[in-house]
C-alpha cells in the first residue's frame, strides 16, 4: 500500500516553515536559520557524508527510502509567479536535481516537462491534491509518494487528509515572520500517533503516523 | 574513507548482548527478550515494512546504508564448534541471507566459501581483527564495513580500536545470564562522542562516533 510521506519539514518555535518571500538569489527567503541543522548530504543515506552518524542524520536519511515520486509546490521549483517566462530556466536544482524520480510541480500554469539524466523529471500540473496524488502514485509504481513541500502544499494535503506520515523538525529559533505552518490544522493530533524525541543538536523531531482509517 | 560500523547491537540493562549458548533450534539462546523490539524488516530501508515510521525504525534502517561487506563471528553463522561437519548446512540464514554483500566469518576452521544469488557470500577466515578488516575493506570497494557481531567479536574490534561507529540499543530487560558486552572496555567513552536518545518503545539508543584520531 503506497504511503504519502512528508520528510524533513522544519518549523520554527513560532510556527513558521518557510520565508515570507523567495527570490532567484534567496530560494529560502529570510528563513535560513530553519535549515542550519539540516544535512542534505544524507537524504539518500548516511554514506553520503564523511560525518558522525547522529539521530538527526538517521531521520534525515528516511527521505529517499522507498520513494517513487514527489509532489512539490511551485515555489520549491522556482520563485516565478503567473505565466512562465520563456527563458529556458530549469529550476533551482541545477543539472543534478536530487529527486531521482518523477516529480510533479503544482501550478496553475502548465508547461512542458523537463527530464534529467539522473532520473529526475519535472511535470507541471494544474491539479487538486487528490488528482495530483493519483498521478504521483501511478508514476511511483507501488512505491511511496513524497510530498516535498513547501509548507502551504503540505497543509493543503493535510487538510484533505491525504498524508500518512509527517516528519517535522522543530528548530529552536524565532523567525517572527514567514509562511505559517499550523494554520487550519486544528485537531491534527487526533488523526495521528505522534512520537517526539529531542536530539543533541537542539532539534525536536516529531513523527506523525496516520492512525488506521476506518 | 571507509568506516567500520556496528549497528543494532542490543544490550540488556544488566549488560548482556547474547544468550549464553546457542543451538540449531535456538539461534539466540535464551536472549529472545533482547530482540523483542527489533524490526528486521527495515534493515534495508523503511519501505520494507507496512508499519509506522518510528525513531527506532529510522535507526535500525541505518544498517544497510553504504555497506559493502560484513564481518561476523562464527556463532552468527551457526552453532557448531571445532571442525565443520560435512553436512551441507549453509548457515542460519536460509536461501536469502539478508547481507547482500561479501561476508567474512571469523573461524579457526576455514572451509570453502558459499555464494547466494542475492549477492551474499560467506568466506570463512582465520584472521586477526586487523587482517579481517583489511580483507573486508578490500571487498567493500570503498564502501563501509559492517561489523555484524556477535558481542564477543565486536568487543575484540573495539579493544583493537578498529571501530568508527557503534549503535547500541539498551533494552530495559534483565537477563541475569548471557554473553557480557562491557568487559575489557574500560574507558571506551574517552575514545567516542556518545549521543543518547530514548524512544517511545522503551529503548535507549546510544550512538558512539569515534573521535578524530591524531
Amino acid at each position: 500500500m503506497s504511503k504519502t510521506r512528508v520528510h524533513n519539514l522544519f518549523v520554527s518555535a513560532d510556527g513558521y516553515a518557510a520565508g515570507e518571500y523567495v527570490t532567484l538569489t534567496e530560494p529560502i527567503g529570510k528563513a535560513a536559520a530553519l535549515f542550519s541543522r539540516f544535512d542534505g548530504r544524507v537524504i539518500h543515506g548516511i554514506q553520503g557524508a564523511d560525518a558522525p552518524v547522529t539521530v538527526d542524520r538517521a531521520l534525515f536519511a528516511l527521505w529517499g527510502q522507498g520513494i517513487g515520486a514527489e509532489i512539490m509546490g511551485r515555489r520549491k521549483f522556482g520563485p516565478q509567479e503567473g505565466p512562465w517566462p520563456d527563458d529556458g530556466w530549469q529550476g533551482w536544482w541545477g543539472e543534478e536535481p536530487p529527486f531521482l524520480t518523477p516529480t510533479f510541480v503544482l501550478t496553475h500554469h502548465p508547461r512542458e516537462a523537463i527530464s534529467f539524466e539522473n532520473g529526475t523529471s519535472f511535470s507541471f500540473i494544474d491539479a487538486s491534491p487528490h488528482e495530483a496524488l493519483a498521478m504521483a502514485q501511478d508514476a511511483a509504481g507501488g512505491l511511496d509518494v513524497r510530498l516535498g513541500g513547501g509548507p502551504s502544499s503540505v497543509r493543503e494535503f493535510l487538510e484533505a487528509d491525504l498524508v500518512d506520515f509527517l516528519h517535522l523538525a522543530i528548530v529552536p529559533v524565532v523567525l517572527g515572520a514567514g509562511v505559517r505552518f499550523w494554520d487550519q490544522l486544528e485537531g491534527l493530533h487526533d488523526r495521528f500517533e505522534v512520537e517526539t524525541v529531542s536530539t543533541a543538536s537542539g532539534l525536536t523531531h516529531q513523527l506523525f503516523n496516520r492512525r488506521p482509517r476506518d
